[in-house]
């Protein structure tokens, strides 16, 4: 049996059967989505009723996947944008046959289970997490970009959206790019059902204005009704045909199926009431256990990646002067040896120096323009397909892509973010272009890692290390040149520091780092000039901090002076205030940090103003020992 | 002398003045703008030299405003979104006659000086800050929907856009907005040079594909030869008379006007070395001392606002469950009483509770859609205007906002954020939903107030808090429904806390805020059915907190427990040791919050999961006191 016969329920929906029956699954999707969010007593059933239709098209004629096999690197990649329409995916899954009826029925949105409220990677067929809408097809970008310029592979990214994330401006980041990119192995899906979580949407119904805006942007539109499986499947079959990404723009209504709640307002996110849920099960014909076999992956077999070239990474020399962010420049264009290294820019590669990458691998840097939120979501999507990115802009800039850092950590991504010029070292340019707030907003992402090396040998160390980090990494990089510390055969694990002056007379120990460690060590002469020995340690490894080094120096000087360029929240003071803390060890301490408004001037004015220089760090220091 | 003669330098430009007039002013804003960055040794000169005639033509005969009377509420707005060409901006101010020659050439970007390397409101004539780019012209749709939809008033802003920032998804979220609002008194003019920082733009020179876009997101599109003055003037014209906002995409030339660095690669954020200016300045036409007298502010008396109805804050009763989002959106309510509250949202007032508002006050309440960019944008333009907006969403989908965050606080901006559905609390929806670094985020805005309410008589006097407390203040509300635990009476002063349980016998003291706040009060419980006296710390006030309070009891008992429903960075917990570590008052101490990834269940199972429930704190305290 290949087919569900016209009124069979139990057959296997495939790519040549008839329409009526994939019309049959969209019901079972319908009838799924409204079992599994009843069950649950929460969750999104209207919104998943309107893109049935779609999903079920989608799912037995144009999906190309193997079921069993999510790692099978032909299979397409499916997105769900809005992925508040968790119930619908999931009940595909059911209908794939790889989640039983009885888990989507029982374990939606429970405590432990796989089936959350948004889709993430827990799931083996999930790429990406989803919720914060207007980010799952900035995502796919990324994926497909992958498909088209890194691996010339066959596969598809579909994304279906939401219509109210489409006044994201994300969205139209991702529209740009992919047009710019020519990525005509992407569709995105747009379930147009006129209703947003509180009443109407910005647009409705008027696919026309969405279609400008689309086909304004360097995309294909196609509109099409949304309920109408044979339009639908025209609109999939042409889509996979045209040259430029596709967005097709249909029209549903959401809560289609059931007429009690149909384009009506006020059941957005709410499940029906188990009464009301049989009703609207009836209305839709019942529960079927049909099962799908759609199109499987495409055939494609990735080409073995070139062999690895050595790593050489750039060596610098004690002494001379090095901005930390050229040499994260010079580190990852060495890493570049590494064929899965790939870099992103938005448009301060010169700056960031990841332009130095560009010269010698242009086939793996892509421009972002200023547009830091798709930046960070090509890299995700990129991290998807294997590759391991690197994206760097102004340590300012990267709050631009907060809420994207967020969910790339729910994605359980791995990719390798650079901020550079931090903090008022900057000068000149003024506090627009000051990271201030970067190792507080990275600090708090789950699982990451947050490194700030203080000179051109950690800096290039650390560069290398995130190549093999899980999660989300982070490099603080500073605008200006300063000595070399270390030679090039010094380590730097992920989780240490370098304990640069220590003696058994230590009255007081001294922590920084990027410029505040070369100002504590200025700090340490001035005070070993007045016989007062001072401990200094350079923390690079804010997340996974060392501790137990802290803590010895807070044990053994009994006062410890932190000063950061940075906000006083979140950063490196209350980073080492919590190590300490959970060893009771917090000694005398005194905490300098950018705590004013800073404006313009050079960079030792701006240290001074802060109250973070050298001559600060002393007299904090003075002050704690007089105590 | 009315107008500067041909061959003058020291003549007046008006509105009456020949067009080769304004030329020459416009000359001499170029030439100032190569001796101010030259002098300064940085800046951004052709940046500048590109948009010199469009601001020239602007300045002379289109921008209506009092030099002498910047607080002129009939003044006209002129925002410079590409704030890195400051160098024209505060060479238009000389021309105006407002900062002295002698300013701009030997203060621009100095330490201590008001002429910042981008603009800031510590100017009269600046209104917001800029320099994170992409952000002017959505303060703008802000600045503009106070005069069409509050204000009536006949002011127009006049926003400057560069070409680069065009990519940012945020301008396009102001665009749709302007189109939607329909702020026919908004002209956005963009400075299409061809070449960012880096080199050449996403779309170049391509003014049809600018067009398409601007015309599909509802705005008029003008293309005009961007160094022609009698183009431009018409252009500014026909912009003053059309329906809808308008975007003129003016064709430039990056450093205009001096043949060594016009359009050329190489020369963005570089000031001119010494002989290289003198080059240009002569090929420019000499120095010149023009001043301009443009048309006068538009002719415009506020009305009186209404009298501020008396506010009358909802009241509950102790026991009753209620949560705190509700009890905002009822204070929102009842503060809009005052004629100054206005209250925003981005699709998700039903669930913030800022609909409520709009159900009294549709008039001061506007709907962002899914765009929290723009919210925010859109409450700083407020501001600038004497608005106190309030604008809500989730605390997660804040992070969307967080680059406008920061820049709204460079601006001196006041404006109350509410971030509601915070922490793992909310239970089914799963980590996407969940603000678990907000409080982190908001703690680091430079001069922010961060307000953690644990009732709704605390959120309720709270929330009437912000409308008088200067620059950005923030409520992080939560989702279920909880006892109140203080009557109507209570009194919340910003910086306090609350004692909820004290004996002169406390062996431990808790702190918690929201809902951890209701589990402390649970662990007391517990822990005095053991016989040991815990007191209890509501923490109402994160930014600034109450340091006495807990100095004192972590003195007074010698261990302090913290449980917050937040990321262990940058919360309550690295808040409370930052005030004790201060005073050198860091007891033994425990520090509980979300520290893995959480996933979907009830409210109190991802509590217990995250090990922030009232049988973690409970055992967190015995294990202190053992120690």
């Amino acid at each position: 049996m290949n087919a569900a016969s016209p009124n069979g329920s139990n057959g296997t929906v495939g790519p040549n059967s008839d329409l009526k029956d994939v019309f049959e699954l969209a019901q079972q999707l319908r009838v799924d989505s409204v079992r599994a969010s009843t069950s649950a007593g929460s969750g999104h059933p209207t919104s998943s009723m309107s893109a049935a239709d779609l999903m079920a098209v989608l799912l037995a004629r144009h999906l190309h996947y193997d079921w069993q096999r999510p790692d099978d690197p032909g299979n397409d990649h499916l997105i769900f944008s809005k992925g508040h329409a968790s119930p619908l995916l999931y009940a595909m899954f059911t209908a794939a046959g790889v989640v039983s009826e009885e888990e989507l029925l029982t374990r939606y949105r429970r405590a432990g289970s796989r089936l959350e409220g948004h889709p993430t990677p827990v799931l083996p067929w999930v790429d990406v997490a989803t919720g914060s809408l207007g980010q799952g097809l900035p995502y796919g970008v990324g994926v497909a970009l992958s498909g088209r310029k890194l691996e010339h592979a066959p596969f598809r990214v579909w994304a279906l959206c939401g219509d109210s994330e489409m006044t994201e401006g994300s969205i139209w980041e991702a529209l740009d790019k992919a047009g710019r990119y020519g990525l005509d192995n992407l569709t995105a899906i747009v379930d147009i059902n006129r209703l947003g979580q509180r009443g109407p949407t910005e647009l409705g119904w008027d696919l026309e204005a969405y279609a400008n805006r689309v086909e304004a942007f360097g995309c294909t539109a196609l509109t099409v009704e949304g309920h109408d499986v044979a339009a639908i499947d025209k609109a999939f079959e042409y889509a996979t045909h045209t040259e430029r990404p596709t967005v097709i723009l249909a029209r549903t209504i959401k809560g289609q199926g059931f007429s009690e709640v149909a384009d009506a307002e006020g059941w957005h996110g709410k499940p029906l009431p188990p009464e009301m849920a049989e009703r609207a099960i009836a209305e839709l014909g019942g529960v079927r256990h049909l099962k799908v076999r759609g199109p499987g992956p495409r055939p494609y077999q990735p080409p073995p990646r070139p062999t690895p070239q050595e790593v050489r990474l750039p060596e610098f020399e004690p002494g001379d002067k090095v901005a930390t962010r050229s040499a994260y420049g010079k580190a990852l264009t060495a890493l570049g040896a590494r064929p899965d290294v790939v870099a992103l820019d938005a448009e301060v590669g010169n700056s960031t120096h990841s332009e130095d990458f560009a010269a010698v691998y242009p086939g793996r840097y892509f421009q972002s323009y200023i547009a830091e939120q798709q930046m960070v979501a090509t890299a995700v999507g990129l991290s998807v397909r294997g590759w391991r990115p690197y994206a760097a802009t102004f340590a300012a800039f990267l709050t631009r892509a907060h809420d994207f850092i967020r969910m790339a950590a729910v994605s359980r991504a791995r990719l390798a973010l650079c901020g550079s010029h931090c903090g008022v070292e900057i000068g000149a340019d003024g506090p627009s272009q000051m990271g201030l707030e970067d190792l507080g907003m990275m600090r708090a992402v789950h699982g990451s890692t947050v490194l700030y090396p203080s000179d051109a040998t950690a800096a290039t160390a650390l560069t290398a290390a995130m190549a093999d980090l899980e999660g989300i990494s982070y490099l603080r990089s500073t605008r200006g040149a300063y000595p070399v510390l270390y030679p090039a055969t010094e380590r730097f694990p992920v989780g240490g520091s370098k304990t640069l002056r220590s003696t058994a007379e230590d009255q007081i120990t001294l922590v920084g780092a990027g410029v505040t460690l070369h100002e504590c060590l200025a700090a340490a002469d001035t005070l070993a000039s007045d016989g007062v020995h001072a401990r200094v340690i350079d923390l690079y490894s804010v997340k996974p901090i060392d501790a137990d080094t802290l803590v010895s120096a807070a044990e053994e000087t009994g006062a410890l002076v932190i000063a950061e360029d940075h906000r006083p929240e979140g950063g490196l003071g209350e980073a080492v205030l919590s190590a300490l803390a959970e060893r009771s060890a917090v000694p005398r301490f005194a905490h300098l940090a950018v705590r004013d408004l800073p404006a313009s001037g050079t960079s030792a004015e701006l240290l001074d103003a802060a109250g973070i220089s050298r001559s600060h760090i002393t007299a904090a220091a003075r002050r704690l020992l007089s105590r």
